[in-house]
């Protein structure tokens, strides 16, 4: 167990000397903003904020503090959205921010892998490995902001997951510091490498409470010569499915398939400037489509999906974008829905997932649930549905209390939560764990899951010293 | 640490009626065959074959064994290529067939997933997702014996990986018997799931050391219209690597890309019959490249490929299958290149991968490390050049003695295996650890590494009686 009291004054003096000059902090202005989530919903403290730049820093701060049993909370970018990132509340936890080891330190275009640093923004490895003629597909609004650390730790998703897969699927090596101070290097470029477990699994998606992941080697991909988009208007979300599977029969790299609802359209169109109505008329369910191209011969092809499409009766309209301009301005209505939901008063979310071909009947399913519980709340169900995972939020009704509308937030989750389990789905699709959900894991997992998981803690951390609390309670 | 005793005449009765009728043998020759490697490389014995058809049975089988301490060796179809599925020759484990636990559960063709037990082999699963006009992208040699639980339990390669990923990137969930008995039902249809460690990577390439995987959802994909294949002539490996690169920037799905040098296609045209030779003339290397055709509009890809190469300067002579027929020739000289090396004499093989920029140099070092031990041997090195996974094999010296050749084999091994390492590569890209390459692996892994694996072991299989002596010694 780590300690339950504050770090010694010798300990953090200890844990100071480690991160050198210029490698920590005690100046609370400096300290505050890493303790607060953007949305204000998490908030914690600390004593003292580490930021070394370097390997060996961080392998003799996390060994001086498996030796005084004193708690770490990793940092990258502080864009998490379940708390995984902040200390508690009761100033026992010291911050290490990785933001200062963001070394782009190799790229291998040839190889198609670049190396990059925990600290290294996303946007900044998505930009060198453009102006190296490749891509590296992740993408996700926070992108500017996001480190790669955290995006590993994590498993981030997003919307190129469909194409390219999680971040999981995007690391090909990893270095990380262990929680016994052993810095790893398993930085390996390989493609195929099968000598015993693979330890970067573990630690991909353990928000940082199995060690500190410092670097990876990053899968790149050959750039697309363009991407062609489709609105397009489809009856249910059954025919939604199916013209996935039609597009991709067709030869289209489909890199992106978002379901937008109607009252998400609204609600865009109402608060987001700059949005208007792609299609004529209204329609229950949108799709925003993404076809990349990468030959020549592929040119065109997002309207050919289309006109197969409407013949085989998935689509009731449709349009293709014919400049950049038009494209973005498809792509504003998607980017605006979270945001435009702020405008309409309280909203509560759920960034779930069930199988795809479940999820027509599980919309319609928790739609009910939920009105049965709140009748005139109103269901803005978007997101990535060629991946399954549907941001399945709910906006007060118009003329409710927001106050009153949140306080069943606990309530609602629950049904919601329920309903996906029912449907073998998740109830954290691409958020993670953090704190937030800790206590609905054990709700949902079974004991032999669970007891796997304590197992590999303990086993990996025996003094609790990762980011304890967060993930799964030992 | 697991009985070193043969188990009690109680343990073996026991075991027998958790199997169930039909369920187990004694009689020695049903069983000599799971007790050798095809190749006759691995030969172990046992008291007892179990062979159960059921989850309950297998979990009350091991719950048996944990409790009396008695070793399991799961075995699926026996094809592995390290002896990781053979026992060991004290008598003192027991050999646990998954082969009649081999029902197809369920097929999703809109989620495009596949529900199959352990026991069912690669190409019964293959042709149920064809039937479904879907495809299963796993391929190898062994397909028609091999089975699911053990390409999933070796992470299994084969020529697919290029497009399609390894055995990892296709399993979306897994069903498991951990090593206390427990059933862990983790067989989750998602692509997108971030709650808690996952759990099935840790047990997809264990080799049946951290429990029993019983069941796994597996990933489907849209079958191909065509296959256009080629085989080219490149003036050096690194002209290939920039042929792939080429290749795929030009919107071509290269499902394959293999490398057959010169000696290689040699062997063949002499020892495999229904070979020719593909080119007019003799090349250093040859390429066999795979585009799979999913749109009409890609038609003729192959063709357009080839052509820009040679503008590129990147090939020298290339020829695009006109048929199947001629398709089936290109493979066959590939698909023969191990056989025709055993009419060779004697040759010792090595299944590495280094990163794809590295291949060339690794090449030409090995090739003068290995001429340089022994000057007339004839390096045969062939394979998944787009994975960065070449078998490096080496044919004895035309007027060698093949005993003595072969009793260079540990020496040559750890020339070719440390030169591997030097290059960040992998000494097992494929086929795993099992017993054979048990202590090469401290060799080559850090400390830090080796001892996370082992905490994970000891946690997870705190008896060590999942497939003791496999993988890492605890």
């Amino acid at each position: 167990m780590p300690n339950t009291a504050r770090p010694t004054y010798e300990t953090l003096q200890r844990l100071k000397e480690a991160a050198g000059i210029g490698g920590w902090s005690e100046d609370p202005s400096e300290i505050a903003p890493h303790l607060v989530e953007w949305r204000d919903r998490y908030r914690g403290t600390t004593p003292l904020l580490l930021k070394p730049d370097s390997i060996s820093a961080i392998s003799r701060i996390v060994e001086i503090s498996a030796e005084t049993r004193t708690a770490l909370v990793p940092q990258g970018g502080n864009t998490g959205l379940v708390g995984g990132q902040i200390p508690n509340s009761d100033g026992t936890e010291i911050l290490l921010s990785l933001k200062r080891l963001n070394r782009i330190r190799a790229i291998d275009p040839d190889a198609s892998t670049l190396t990059a640093e925990a600290g290294c923004v996303l946007a900044a490895v998505q930009a060198h490995a453009t102006v190296n003629q490749r891509l590296f597909p992740l993408s996700l609004a926070s992108e500017g902001t996001a480190t790669i650390g955290g995006l590993i730790s994590t498993n981030a998703g997003g919307t190129g997951v469909l194409a390219y897969g999680n971040m999981r699927e995007l690391v090909l090596g990893i270095e990380a510091v262990l929680p016994d101070g052993k810095v790893w290097n398993g930085l390996r470029a390989l493609r195929k490498d099968n000598t015993g477990y693979d330890l970067k699994q573990l630690l991909i998606g353990a928000e940082g409470t199995l060690g500190v992941v410092t670097a990876a080697v990053l899968k790149l991909f050959p750039s697309p010569k363009a991407i062609e988009s489709a609105i397009v208007a489809v009856p249910t979300v059954e025919h939604a499915i199916r013209l996935l599977r039609l597009a991709q029969s067709l030869g289209g790299t489909i890199t992106a398939f978002e379901l937008i609802p109607r009252v998400g359209l609204e609600f865009a169109l109402k608060h987001i400037s700059g949005t208007r109505a792609p299609l004529e008329r209204a329609h229950e369910w949108l799709i925003l489509m993404d076809v990349s191209i990468f030959g020549e011969s592929q040119s065109g092809i997002a309207q050919h999906i289309l006109t197969e499409a409407v013949h085989a009766g998935l689509i009731v309209d449709g349009v293709v974008s014919q400049s950049i301009a038009q494209r973005d301005a498809f792509w504003k209505i998607r980017d605006g829905l979270s945001e435009a939901q702020k405008y309409e008063g309280g909203s509560i979310k759920h960034d779930v997932s069930v199988p795809i071909s479940a999820i027509a009947a599980f919309l319609d399913e928790a739609t009910s649930v939920v009105q049965r519980a709140i009748p005139a709340a109103r269901v803005v169900a978007f997101g990535h549905l060629g991946d399954g995972n549907i941001h399945f939020n709910v906006s007060q009704p118009v003329s409710a209390i927001e106050a009153e509308f949140l306080a069943r937030l606990a309530d609602i989750n629950l049904l919601v939560h329920d309903l996906v389990h029912s449907f073998g789905g998740s109830i954290s699709a691409e958020h993670g764990i953090g704190s937030s959900k800790i206590d609905e894991l054990t709700r949902y997992k079974s004991l032999a899951e669970l007891d796997a998981m304590r197992s590999i803690k303990r086993a990996l951390d025996p003094h609790n010293i990762m980011n304890p609390g967060k993930v799964i309670r030992v």
